[in-house]
């Protein structure tokens, strides 16, 4: 491809973005696409957009994209315990650049592929870079995981570990100097989240409600909170991290990373006690570390105590796209 | 809202995009929606995103914008003979500016309530102006209108009027000048379309084959023939227009409305011979003009004859994002 002969938008759906189908009735190429939702299953919808410069940087590596904007959209299953099953993407390009586009694709479509995901439909037009994905799955009708069923006296817990892509995010912008290697690792986390799909799934029967960590724990509680109409308590020193993260002098920052920093994409859940069995071997059949970090309360915030159980002074409660 | 004091995402959400669901089990809220659809149908789904420069003016108000983005999503659907019925919003804005954000909503919802559509979710970010519209509807099982299924034989006829959309955009580029009244009711067709939704439902069991005209009507035809592995011959005088666009001296413009203007959101479709009382009885119904243009034929090309069965010599095939 070269700059006089461009890609027409049909060729670049064609060449990079048109792939068989699994599961899907009719798929790209028609004005819309038609699927089949099984009976006894509800369908489960959501979309979140990316944009350069306020979720990534424009240095990413595109193929590292391609699996981020699939990755985030596949928590939201994940956390409603969804079966991922279509997708459309919708994106905006400054240029048709083939290099690019065939790696942005490589990353989408690995992702794509690992969890049965069909592409069914989107839109390609020129524009300051905008990535968008609609994803949609399937639940067994009633037994979707749902923010607003949390319970006082439900365990709050954590999937993974916390606050390596705030980490990232810092070192990036040169808020925080880390060592090489742990800038590498914790942009690994930023740049190539895995979504808890087979987590969510696990959960179904067991947690009263979920939540993914996109926008930092303690906003993403908060939501739980506020749906459920409860409160909750979290134990600063419970809460998961890499070793590097939890020994580090800048207390303020590394509390700001554990409790606000968005991207990790861990899922956060409420179970009623009782449950520590069922969720060691999930953990173990799963690879994942789970960690009670809490509990619901009455009320209606949600407070973090530190050590000797005193009350944390929290000031920034999660990443705001327009504070 | 003051500048000093923004809008949060959640703020934002809550005050102008959270409207009661009519025929949703979840909508906005949870980090994902869940919904049903009825046994018999299929959902159907299209998704089409906006950004400014390339499909709308920067000066373009914010209400027809709302409109505009669910009208364009809507034609979608129209044009696979389904029933609207959900739609996800995601958006980018450079701020968060309260009066554009209430009339684009005013537009946006305006049109939703008159197709029974429910908002069920979406996404809001800061960010070059970009909108995103995911539209989901049903169709009953197995009679969604296709661009697939065009016959050799069938006549091709197309809804309403071509090209007033295409001289808007010539006269807001002044490359066209328009009198005042004209220019002021082409920009109403460009920035309003109307989806040809109940045209679209109407259709099912007389089309064989149906697409929105958004690219231009080459082009668009261009995409049944293709996919049916048909030509057509269109009969350039009989193209539907207002008288004052038919009598214009500027011939090539003229044709490259009528053929190639992009953004009427009419739809285009096939039938066998023998149906016109069936489209007449629809058009009376509808209140839309219908208007028999041309002719499926054997081949894979889309000719235009003009007086006298001349071919027209014809180069520019459509409104395409990349060239």
């Amino acid at each position: 491809m070269t700059r006089s002969q461009p890609l027409t938008e049909f060729e670049l759906i064609g060449r990079y973005f048109t792939r068989p189908t699994q599961h899907t009735v009719l798929g790209i190429g028609d004005d819309a696409a038609l699927l089949t939702v099984r009976p006894g299953f509800e369908l489960v919808a959501a979309t979140d957009m990316m944009v350069e410069g306020t979720h990534f940087f424009s240095d990413v590596d595109a193929e590292a994209l391609g699996h981020k904007i699939l990755a985030v959209n596949l928590s939201d299953l994940a956390a409603m315990g969804a079966k991922p099953r279509w997708a459309m993407l919708a994106m905006a390009i400054p240029q048709a650049d083939a290099a690019w586009l065939e790696k942005f694709a490589r990353g989408f479509f690995a992702l794509a592929q690992r969890y049965d995901v069909d592409l069914i439909g989107g839109d390609t037009t020129g524009g300051p870079l905008n990535l968008c994905v609609q994803i949609m799955g399937e639940v067994e009708a009633g037994r979707a995981l749902r923010r607003d069923g949390a319970k006082i006296g439900d365990e709050v817990w954590v999937s993974g570990q916390l606050g390596e892509a705030a980490l990232a995010v810092a070192h990036i912008k040169g808020e925080w100097r880390l060592p090489d290697a742990l800038a590498a690792s914790c942009r690994h986390r930023l740049e190539w989240p895995q979504p808890r799909v087979a987590l969510g799934r696990g959960l179904i029967g067991t947690a009263h409600s979920v939540i993914d960590i996109s926008d930092g724990l303690l906003a993403d509680l908060g939501h739980i909170c506020e749906r459920s109409g409860v409160g909750a308590i979290i134990d600063f020193d419970a809460l998961p991290c890499i070793p590097e993260l939890r020994s580090m002098k800048e207390r303020d920052q590394v509390a700001q990373a554990l409790l606000a920093g968005g991207d990790d994409y861990e899922l956060c859940f409420t179970v009623p006690p009782g449950n520590e069995q069922r969720l060691t071997a999930l953990s173990e059949q799963l690879d994942i570390t789970m960690t009670r970090v809490g509990s619901i309360m009455p009320g209606n915030r949600v407070e973090v105590r530190g050590p000797a159980g005193r009350p944390l002074e929290w000031k920034e409660a999660g990443f705001e796209h327009f504070r």
